[in-house]
């Protein structure tokens, strides 16, 4: 069995040996660049350890696992372009280092490129897989369109929110997981338990990151808090705040959300101080935990020893607990 | 047998018995809208008159033939929006009538769709069609790269443009062909040859487009002649003047596609002069008529009667002897 560490490193074998140069460089350059930026290769390393978990052979998913993460990769690439995002993990985003034309079409290419390496699993020939990656693409589109409709619309329910997230996020972790489970002869039931396992983990995941804006520990990062909140992104604080608050604090939290100031951190300060006021760290706590507790029962019913879950238990732990 | 109309009628038929509405509206709006737009459903046509060729049946290639054209109107769609293109089909381009991040996420959603439609296809347990689509995909990507490279180059040779096209032009009608084929028990080198009648086909048919642009009859389409040498494009009637022309000639065109005057109609009617001295109409269309024989060749080395090449050749001289 693998440890988390154990498969960190594989994983990060795999890209040091992976060579995605090829002409035309124009096309190539980016995509390398975008690969080499790093990140946690959270995706691959689920799609590892599920098929871990039922005692498959880990370098039988080295490609699927591969072509997960150029998908998450093409993903981001094309988000922030839409979103305009001028950095991604401390670095030049791809439409700024080179230009809009080429975050499009290198994009493109890595979507093929992903699967190009699912098709290269030796396990291609399971229409099962293919329509779960082919779903999961579709998920995370979907989830964008939903992210950006919400921008412009003042009547998001909690549940909508919970909804894009399950898209945009859950899938994605919930898919790499079932693909990995794929590989092996893990059964079909075992193989379900294990996907709604991701869904939870990967909505608290993106609850944890909500949070972590309003309260992440900044010196451990270097990253601003109230990013969200001075983008008037309707996150899981904003709604949950607008369901609990009274109609004076409702006004007040709408009214800031239709601002922009130069300087944010008067509006920062003030939505974090009604956000505290109204209990809305601990409520995300809560809702965290809940979606923990949740993904731990679907990981209980699994069909295996308990001691080989133990590092989906520690993934899972350290996408949940983090500070940053 | 299927004629050419019949196989047209079906594959219309096809399109208009699909519902590709789904939710969110936002997504899924500009792609039932970029596909009403029409066309010559030419890629769906030849996938359909490649599985009759081998005496399959053509509605088994249903779900391929809609996938094939649903990642040909992705491609426009990008292409459109790089190109900052206002109209297509006479109507306004996806980021004309919503907006860029529009074009880019529905785009992105159209290959995801094209993908679960060549998933559904009854024979998408064949790696080897798996594979060809996403070559074809790769394959455009790179020639749409190589592309827009050429627009800042000043080496390009008439051989560089060739490989450009049949990147971006001929491998997805070749691909259709093959895809198409691969829905039948016809031979292996049988496959192969019809790629390759593809391949011609596809290069001399990009050929016929780049010389209706200079010569084209205005009156029977309303497209204005000269829309190439306007945007100063290196296509093959260029390309063939500048290896043709003497070291004046050569200076003069060059100097002529280094400008964008706000009235290109003299800087047109003095390329086209240009062009008429050197006989690059004759050139071009001696050109189109090689390829046309090569294609004829392969298509001849395939092992079926006769009578059932007659389609594919009906679609050949129509996509090669068009005015427009």
């Amino acid at each position: 069995m693998y440890t988390y560490n154990n498969l960190l490193k594989t994983v990060q074998q795999y890209f040091a040996e992976e060579n995605l140069n090829e002409e035309p460089a124009g096309l190539f350059d980016p995509i390398v660049y975008t690969m080499g930026l790093g990140g946690k290769r959270i995706r691959p390393l689920l799609m590892l350890a599920a098929a871990d978990l039922f005692g498959g052979n880990v370098d039988q998913v080295r490609n699927a696992a591969i072509g997960i993460e150029l998908f998450h990769n093409f993903t981001l690439l094309h988000d922030d372009l839409m979103d305009q995002s001028p950095l991604r993990r401390g670095q030049p985003t791809v439409y700024c280092k080179w230009n809009a034309n080429t975050a499009i079409l290198s994009g493109d290419t890595m979507f093929c490129l992903a699967w190009r390496y699912m098709l290269r699993s030796p396990k291609s020939d399971n229409a099962v897989l293919l329509d779960t990656f082919n779903e999961i693409c579709m998920g995370v589109c979907k989830g964008q369109q939903y992210d950006m409709d919400f921008e412009t619309r003042d009547d998001i329910t909690l549940d909508d929110y919970l909804e894009m997230i399950r898209l945009k996020t859950a899938v994605l972790l919930a898919g790499a997981l079932k693909i990995g489970a794929l590989h092996t002869s893990a059964a079909p039931a075992d193989i379900e338990n294990l996907y709604r396992f991701g869904i939870a983990i990967g909505i608290a995941f993106q609850l944890r990151d909500d949070l972590l804006d309003a309260w992440g520990d900044v010196s451990s990062f270097g990253k601003q808090n109230g990013t969200d909140i001075k983008d008037n992104k309707k996150t899981y604080l904003y709604l949950s705040a607008l369901a609990k608050g009274n109609e004076e604090e409702k006004a007040q939290l709408r009214s800031l959300f239709a601002t922009t100031p130069q300087d944010p951190a008067e509006k920062i300060g003030t939505v974090i101080g009604l956000y505290n006021k109204q209990g809305i760290r601990q409520e995300t706590e809560q809702a965290i935990a809940r979606y923990h507790k949740e993904a731990e029962h679907y990981l209980a019913a699994i069909q295996v020893d308990e001691t080989r879950k133990e590092t989906l238990r520690d993934i899972a732990a350290l996408l949940l607990d983090r500070n940053r």
